[in-house]
């Protein structure tokens, strides 16, 4: 099977010009050898945006509720400012990038987060299907998805979608036509023993090592969403997941640095 | 050859809710039967959001000079919030809409424009070619392609650039392949004899009747660069422009409403 390397970047990647260039130039030379696609996350702009129009964001469980105003930002900043930015940069690296939200094309089909008690989410989205048939169909032709974290529920609705949930089921979904490998780069080195120092990255983590690191408490909390994102990944078909800093993806890819997420 | 309607519709149909839901079913039902794009404007709200920021905006001869942070906020706009708005709403009308700005799979390539004189514009695109091979492969995959106002220079740098231009470059592109009939869909009826009376519109206008018109000083100064545009893109291979309601887009394209012009 043809290779294909999906990679989330995250919100504190996009915030920083030079990670984020360093990242572009690693991704537009993946992408010379390699179907690829980009999953980005939304960074701080969009909370500034909010900010300067009086916009209260409210976050439950560090998601962001999304009421309309915030959609409207969310929608301006995700698809248009940040999704278009990096396209044009990795059009300027040779990389043929296309931008698309989840509406482009019925890309990705969600429906809006039902209501889990008393906890409205507002315009989340969950996500139903991945259009594989477009999203292959664009790789055919040669073009570098780059998806921004919105989707929408073909009856007119957009909605905000985590992006590692679409990195996660875009891998998942492609699994069956290509050989997938999902990357979660981010700022840290990979998954850390000690969340402060970044000489601590555990090389490998399969199934039984997690439960034990998990029994041990010795992962960070915050880690803990990403890896069972992972291991559902590893569990539906992609063949590996890798976690680690986003400027590396080179080494992030030939598994000289970061976390291996594996079966046993 | 196959036909091929571009339609392009002004801010002040983007800005107005109700007339935006007349037209995209009118569209939505015009792209069942024949291949269509649709180029959109940028209306107020880009304005509104700059006022908000606390961004001056500066116009020139109806052009909005775009500095940097006015770029950031056009693109958000544009590119972002109403493509993305014009795409879902597409899809929930069975309409496989794919929204583009001009950087997406280097559809639109452009240059900054050059400085005339003292007159600075800005990161405004003039655009030296439209991706013909993306937009007919899309167009062929059954994809009906939503372009937003921004192009690039594939150094990466993205421009704001003129819907009404892009709506006729695009026509003018893409008459070697299909054949093409080019809308400037608006609030008004279409080219009227009497600005202020929607009945005053003249049913057809060609090279020697515009020449007349226009001697006759008959045609409302604010109409010239239209016109001068539609008959640039006829002289170009495109087979008719239709100028009219954005509502009426069933009557316009059947030659019922609005104003045709045509070569002699």
């Amino acid at each position: 099977m043809k290779k294909l390397v999906v990679v989330k970047i995250g919100g504190n990647i996009v915030d920083d010009e030079h990670k984020l260039s360093a990242f572009l130039d690693a991704f537009a030379s993946l992408s010379a050898s390699a179907a690829a696609i980009l999953v980005h996350g939304g960074g701080k702009m969009a909370t500034r945006l909010a900010e300067k129009s009086g916009i209260v964001q409210q976050m439950i469980d560090g998601r962001r509720i999304t009421d309309a105003e915030t959609l409207k930002i969310v929608t301006m900043v995700y698809a248009g400012y940040i999704n278009k930015n990096i396209v044009a940069q990795l059009q300027a690296r040779g990389c043929n990038a296309m931008g698309l939200s989840g509406a482009d094309g019925n890309a990705i089909l969600a429906h809006k987060r039902i209501k889990n008690g008393a906890v409205d989410y507002g315009f989340a989205g969950d996500i139903d299907e991945v259009n594989t048939v477009l999203l292959s169909g664009l790789i055919d032709q040669k073009a570098t998805i780059i998806l921004a974290p919105i989707t929408h529920d073909k009856k007119g609705q957009l909605l905000n979608t985590n992006a590692d949930t679409i990195a996660q089921e875009t891998a998942k979904a492609l699994c069956r036509t290509y050989d997938v490998t999902l990357v979660y780069s981010f700022e840290k080195s990979g998954v850390l023993l000690d969340a402060n120092d970044d000489h601590t990255v555990i090389k490998e983590i399969n199934p039984s090592s997690y439960q034990q690191l998990k029994s041990e408490q010795k992962i960070f909390a915050g880690m803990i969403p990403k890896l069972d994102n992972a291991f559902a990944a590893i569990n539906s078909g992609v063949k590996k997941v890798i976690i680690g800093k986003a400027e590396s993806l080179e080494h992030l890819i030939n598994g000289s640095s970061g976390t291996t997420i594996i079966n046993d």
